[in-house]
């Protein structure tokens, strides 16, 4: 009764196929985990397509994630020896199932940190950090990742998006984790509006990522505090109007006298730790937003016996990436200034250095570091 | 260098395909649209899949929409000859194509008036009356509808939806267009809140769902506004507390009376011609909302000269069906009474009949008319 | 330059306070408060007007919190000895300074337990309960308060409620406080949506009072959580559709397989403890809201290890009291029960026994304790 | 019974009273409407505090609003014989009422072109231009305004703004009427985000103030659509990044091309004519907003025809001023230029030559004339 034409384009990936068994090696080389404090870059198989939604991507540009770190200690537990890690690309489409319907083969595109099936209750609201059918954080975490030469991507249609003409990749590199990041769970979470004294505790990449994106509604006061000068210093660079360091100075005075004695209108924690998220919930005015980003090992302690008057919203968040498009449209559009994390390039054959740099932050002053496929890429570090 | 898996799917439409070859006839009963004032029951080739997420639905229950008179009476000039109208369906499935991931032959589904293709846009904003994929309203418009045996389903898993155990094919029903349509486009929009003064304009079934819908939020008051006593005595059933007929009464001062003159808080306008419009921008009270959702063949006159103090807020809207899961669960939980709208029972093969029934509402009482493929559930007015 | 004319209610002001000197008594009897455990009902001087925006109240009706009994164990340090307790009443208008403008004397009012200035910065956002004016929680607290034959009430205009004709004392005074409390900051706070699973961490009066107001948005279900039957089967008569007593039952467990895992919408806290808290942030499902009402001594953990990924809203409040004016229409409409929280009816010199009945509520099914100053009205034990 | 301490500011106002009339003038000179195209620059009276709540403040500067002028062509029928126009005022306070709180003499003050009551159900919600007691648009209207050199404010503590130490009087008296306006009815009520394509009918000084505003939420690109290259230059300088002229361009193509076929996110109407509004309408994407800020003269047409199916919000409304306080912290800190509104500056003996120059803004260029008490402010036109 029912007549099923042939699905159209398992034509086009059998002939890629079929090219890619010709000339294609079917190896490639990745940053493979292997248990706490053990990695190498390594010769592994070239992922190829398992479910029909999949894409194969070559990765012309990918970076190194704080959450990658956290692996490589030993602190995100799901992660098991041989996983590829790495949750952000910029590249090329080099192969689809025939259930991709607009992602093509050749296209560039940005790989996000989230994968969306599209369907399950949370994805049709846009709350795609919590799949429930396959998708959410699962790249570098629970399948294999974005640090290696090709990468899977599971949903293609809704887990990636064209790469805008004449953007760069490391600056559409951006957007694939820190930037949405910093801007759903810090700043729209925490309901940043003009005019507003927004406090960032913690001037990392994703607190610095925060007071980028904080700027977009133009509050009144960006105060940025740290234990770092260093950090402190590229706050300032980001836009932090006033920055606090709380290894000697009192954080929570120095906003009480800004603000009458009220309080900030925002706190966005951007550390994880028990000590940070409670100067978060006391340096916040009644009716205040408190957004958590920081990403926790320990319960914290909240104080409830003073809170429980104040009309404080606490938030907590995965980042969905909702606002993907929007930020490609602000990027490309100059308003958002994204490549302005960038402090390191590398070519994909140095991924240990890329790591070495990038785990010594400190010492380094290293924000982002991109790594490229194409040695010509790396190299030069743009500011 | 990729390995395609061949989709485990085909096998199993295969299979259906092979089987119902053998077995199913190939054609079908629909009711058929001629042009104006011409339509048939007639048979007609059955659907069969086109795209790989198509679903072949075989129609158990039915109905018919006001809007399905507007295209017989030729105001909807998209409609071609020959196209099966109908966008409201209780089915089984017969056939997947590939692509389909979570609905499976033999589920019981509700076919949801509005098509999703789940990747646009708008599907992601979870607008899915605006999807630029290839959805929104489609069935029995664009393409071939349910008033038929069997329908094509496009993009099965994001437009229909599994109807839960133990409830009737004829209360699911009424969630395919009717009930979400009243409540999103009417009472979501208009942003019904506990305590609220809510005046409907017009008591059809489509502002009858509205009253239904906005009890859920526990208004203060619910005023029908209608020229025919029998539908306001509809209305009176379906919770409003007041009724007014217009043809008659001077439904703004009654208003005026019971809100201190202030007017009423949210406005539904459900008739779709420029006097009721208007009524209902007049009956508001400052900072109120006024929903439209009539069907609208001619521009309104809005009277800004008065308005444009008031802090009036007005919608439109195509329903996108967002609230389809929740008014399942408030269905069978019992706090909706869908199958309340049911008035007629026909069989399928009285299709014509249905149509008399329906379209002489103000004769016959209908509100909404269940046309079943299982003659025995029909011949049954239950209320 | 500028001409004064004398006030004009001045005069009003005077004729009432010469008539007053004659006739009436410059004395009144009231629960004072004494320190821990040491209360009086007692002879006190009247309270007079004492800012030109006062109003002195002759308490009709008034009644007891749980926070009066949080004041007599001491947990409230700024309560000092000779205060008279009460932040509840309904009565009638003796007095009014020369600043008042709406409130006239002889009306009868709801004294709200919250007193707003209607200047500050608060104020002008309907956060009443954060007044910066010297309005807030401040009767029975910071000043005298209504568990006495009279009470001054500051901010007058702004801080009582006309009660409309033909209400009942009694279901009146359930506004002051209970109703808008469970309302505000539960529900509304908690964002309870028709559908929602919404479960109440403890059922006594203010758990009960969630429950009452979360059924204007129809929600799918309530969950009723306590230790005690007694308080279970009051949140079955309230409108909890499941109870569950985790003493011996496993509250999560049985949420998570009534969601299919997921956990509840809202959860509301009303209790104050430290486990209570955490059980509600740990039924709750990834984008829900706990809503905390429960008056805290100590801090809680929050299990941000857990929490941080999982997009859930928290928030904390006192009561604003901003809903007063729609629970009075709902109440006076009949959509919400106000007077079935009311288990026994006392005359005010019987203040003593009225304690005693409120504190011993396990024993005495105690909810809530309505206390009149003409004793044809106690007596009577409503249900 | 009652003590009535004598109100302690009737001492502070008596002595301003009893200075007053030993050494001050007791008439003054003002703008006086006649009837249509009849003003005069005239001596009348000195106000005197009428209510306790009123404050007597020396105007130091003022302006002329585009509403003045339909007064003046007898637009706005309510306004009498003998009327001072003008509703936007910086000055200093000169007695205050006994019942006035927080505003005292010698305050240099905003006078708000909304006066609030503070206790109305609107004004409680902080839709003050609905006040129902007494306030709303008044001043230069219902009562006598601004364009004086001394104006009577009634509900001074709710209806004035104290001027921050350092801020220009020109740069705040744009606050009064012109910023509020164009930030709440036009970009707030438009809902304007961060990525957004706004488009702005009419190029205006409320236009301008839609423009300036607008960028406080970093959209992708504000549209200005005007008649008149001239204000077109302006719409530049203020922050288009896209002008269109549609005497001769297509302004439903030019923004169709920029944004894919689908329409700008939101559409601000800042001039007042149905030809205006309806563009408004057309050149809106489905689910964008329509922010009416334009005065209507007469209805205009709403094509519900086609947007009833296009989930449009259309807002209207008379500013609330509820956004004065971030105004004015935005405008100090910088982040919003209001003084680059100001393009004349006249001593208010010239106030015939102020309004000759904004009426003809055309020839002029006049933006805002600024008006000074201190003529030594005057004859500096600053841009």
């Amino acid at each position: 009764m029912t007549t099923l034409a042939p699905p159209i384009r398992t034509a086009t990936v059998r002939s890629i196929h079929t090219a890619a068994t010709d000339v294609a090696p079917s190896t490639m080389h990745a940053l493979v985990y292997h248990g706490p404090n053990d990695k190498g870059w390594e010769e592994v198989a070239k992922p190829t397509l398992i479910d029909d939604t999949d894409a194969i991507v070559r990765v012309d540009a990918t970076t190194i994630c704080g959450s990658d770190l956290h692996i490589l200690k030993g602190d995100v537990p799901e992660v098991t020896d041989g996983r590829i890690l790495g949750h952000e690309a910029v590249g090329t489409v080099e192969a689809i199932g025939v259930g991709v319907k607009h992602v093509k083969v050749g296209d560039r595109v940005l790989v996000s940190c989230i994968t969306a099936c599209g369907t399950c209750r949370f994805c049709r609201e846009a709350r795609y950090g919590q799949c429930l059918g396959g998708g959410g954080w699962v790249l570098g975490h629970l399948i294999d990742g974005t640090q290696a030469e090709y990468v899977r991507v599971p949903f293609a249609d809704t887990s990636t998006y064209p790469v805008p003409k004449g953007a760069s990749d490391e600056e559409i590199l951006m957007l694939a984790d820190i930037l949405p990041t910093g801007y759903e769970i810090g700043v729209l979470n925490g309901h940043v509006q003009p005019g507003d004294v927004v406090a960032i505790v913690g001037a990392g990449p994703i607190g610095l990522s925060a007071i980028l994106s904080a700027r977009l509604f133009s509050p009144s006061h960006i105060i940025a505090i740290d234990l770092a000068n260093s950090r402190l210093d590229a706050a300032k660079r980001f836009g932090a109007d006033l920055v606090i360091n709380n290894s000697h100075q009192d954080a929570v005075a120095a906003i009480m006298e800004l603000t009458g004695g009220l309080g900030a209108d925002v706190a966005i924690e951007a550390v994880g730790t028990p000590a940070t998220f409670e100067l978060a919930t006391t340096l916040i005015r009644p009716c205040g937003h408190v957004a958590n980003i920081g990403v926790h090992g320990k319960p914290a302690t909240l104080h409830l016996e003073t809170l429980w008057t104040r009309d404080i919203t606490i938030t907590t968040g995965l980042v969905d990436t909702y606002s993907t498009p929007t930020l490609l449209r602000l990027s490309t559009g100059g308003q958002l200034d994204a490549s302005r994390f960038v402090t390191h390039h590398f070519a994909m054959d140095d991924m240990l250095d890329a790591y070495d740099t990038f785990s010594r932050a400190a010492d380094t002053g290293a924000l982002k570091v991109v790594i490229t496929a194409d040695a010509r890429d790396a190299g030069v570090t743009q500011r």
